[in-house]
């Protein structure tokens, strides 16, 4: 079994520490993969934290992967040694279906997440991106382009597909006006992809302090949620509004910028329900829909078009030894916009 | 000016008594009808009683409207006298507008409900269905099939389209499986339209004691929600459930009974807000929407769709001197399944 090295979690409340594990023996289908980078994402910190009660430790977490193929098993045909890829939120899907559902097989529940869940035989964990090197199914692994640096790259396989799935779903695109709310590692990824797939893209972040930012990414406007005025200048506004953030908002206030048949579509999960009022969706056919990352056809196709457009993230490199500290400051939102860990980092 | 006669609201607290008013002289674009049946419609109560705090007494209630056209304008193109037909739960739409938007009026903000709002000169009153006469602008105006008896036609308007525009909006047809909410005067209605539409259709109500008549009236399926092994043995199991009940239930438990990509629609109003949580939406990319009613060319185009598959609603004829008894059954569900009152009974 080959020998990787990483920082795992080893309870709810310490923090992480150096950790070697195996990874499994690769099959004639697995592609092995050096990992160079790897991004923060807010769920590893819940995940790790045993917020959403299903910890089992010791967990690597990690699911924004880069990195570039170090073997290939004898049936694989899409990959070969020096590739650069990816690999995201998950790495098995569709697990006792007959068949693969290509396109939402995030949405099924044979779904095998790259860390902290049981591999598809039921009994080895998966373990995550911290970490030097993973074995990976080739058809859950995605080619990075070329023209995309691989650090910046990470954040796309989670962020950057959590945006751009519900984008391509409700359609964005030329003529269509579209509110992100929160400007932070999602948020700053759908001011980006959805710009351009030529959306007029809003920013409504709880302050104006990251206007700037937000303008220079491709917003055409940028409002405070901190100001009443807001809600009342962009009633009726929106085709779509897209919510990152997982504080306990009024998501009636925000049904009220949607149009008549808009949609409200939720990518971050706040922890306890937030009252609808059936007023805020009758009056105008709206909706509430979540939306979770994307298939793994979907996902390259997002690759694909951030090569095209020269889109990745916004991204403040650590080493792996910050990792602790890192989760400190995304808790307070003191990252601008995504925290990706040079992996190189670990041999230090 | 004509003179109506009619049973009118006159305080949120008082019994609907005899009312003698003043209709608008018909303009030459305007159809003048001698209503012979108006449906009774939990909104009647509502607003009579104030509790949607907008009512401006004296109110005639009444928008399940079928009776017989008794005179046309000079413009009017579309009817002539005698013409059976029906009007519905607004007189006028997109007022102010350059361009009425005839798929989407009812969600317009120009919108002049049949009672209790104001006409389009901003000035005269509305007044509704129970009474024997009415004058409306042709293009508000729906003929009524003649195969189809007017009594029972007359819930059509509000009821019938209720449940029609978000069983065709949602895709209602052969292959798909829909759960209505509710076996009461709109619940009843989804069921006849949606198997008629070739969908298949399971009854949710609170208890079995009306599962003869809904299987009766096309229904696959009954179960009873009082029953939680009705919502295990149903999970996943809709592609759309549409909601008619305005008590206040647990949304994310009929949001555990939809597929992935699957509608739960909202055509019964909560008084208060229902809390939601994102994971009863984001796993399966769901949605919660509301509807209301129809526009005039849908409403119309239900009508020809009850006039080919004989369609009405199921009901029971009252005298107008009736009225305040049937709202007190109305409240209490006890009615199957709407109450029509014979315009006839007020020359009594």
């Amino acid at each position: 079994m080959p020998i990787a090295k990483g920082y795992a979690a080893t309870d709810a409340s310490k923090p992480l520490t150096p950790f070697t594990f195996e990874r499994r023996d690769p099959n004639p289908d697995d592609v092995v993969i050096d990992i160079k980078f790897a991004g923060i994402c807010h769920s590893d910190i819940h995940t790790v934290r045993n917020e959403w009660k299903n910890a089992v430790y010791p967990i690597v977490p990690g699911h924004e992967i880069a990195g570039i193929v170090s073997a290939v098993g004898s049936a694989v045909t899409k990959f070969k040694v020096g590739d650069r890829v990816g690999v995201g939120c998950f790495v098995d899907s569709c697990v006792g279906c007959a068949t693969r559902d290509v396109d939402r097989e995030q949405y099924m529940p044979g779904l095998v997440g790259t860390y902290n869940e049981f591999e598809a035989d039921g009994k080895t964990r998966t373990q995550g991106g911290y970490s030097d090197s993973i074995v990976v199914k080739e058809g859950y692994v995605m080619n990075i382009p070329d023209n995309l640096p691989l650090d910046a790259s990470a954040p796309l396989l989670c962020a950057g597909i959590t945006l751009y799935s519900p984008l391509r779903h409700w359609n964005a695109g030329p003529g269509k006006k579209i509110a992100i709310v929160g400007m932070g590692g999602l948020g700053h990824m759908g001011v980006k992809l959805g710009a351009a797939m030529g959306a007029e893209i809003t920013v409504l972040s709880q302050s104006l302090s990251k206007k700037e930012d937000g303008l220079k990414l491709g917003a055409k406007e940028y409002y405070a949620t901190n100001d009443p005025a807001t809600f009342q200048k962009l009633a009726g506004a929106f085709d779509l509004v897209i919510c990152t953030v997982s504080a306990e908002i009024d998501w009636n206030a925000y049904l009220g910028l949607v149009k008549v048949d808009g949609a409200f579509v939720v990518v971050g999960a706040p922890e306890n329900p937030i009252p609808v009022h059936a007023f805020s969706l009758i009056p105008g056919r709206k909706s509430i829909s979540g939306s979770m990352i994307g298939s793994i056809k979907e996902t390259q196709e997002m690759l694909d078009f951030c090569g095209e457009h020269n889109i990745v993230s916004e991204i403040e490199t650590i080493n792996i030894q910050q990792v602790n500290e890192a989760y400190e400051r995304v808790l307070k939102s003191d990252v601008r916009y995504r925290f990706v860990i040079d992996i190189a980092s670990l041999a230090a």
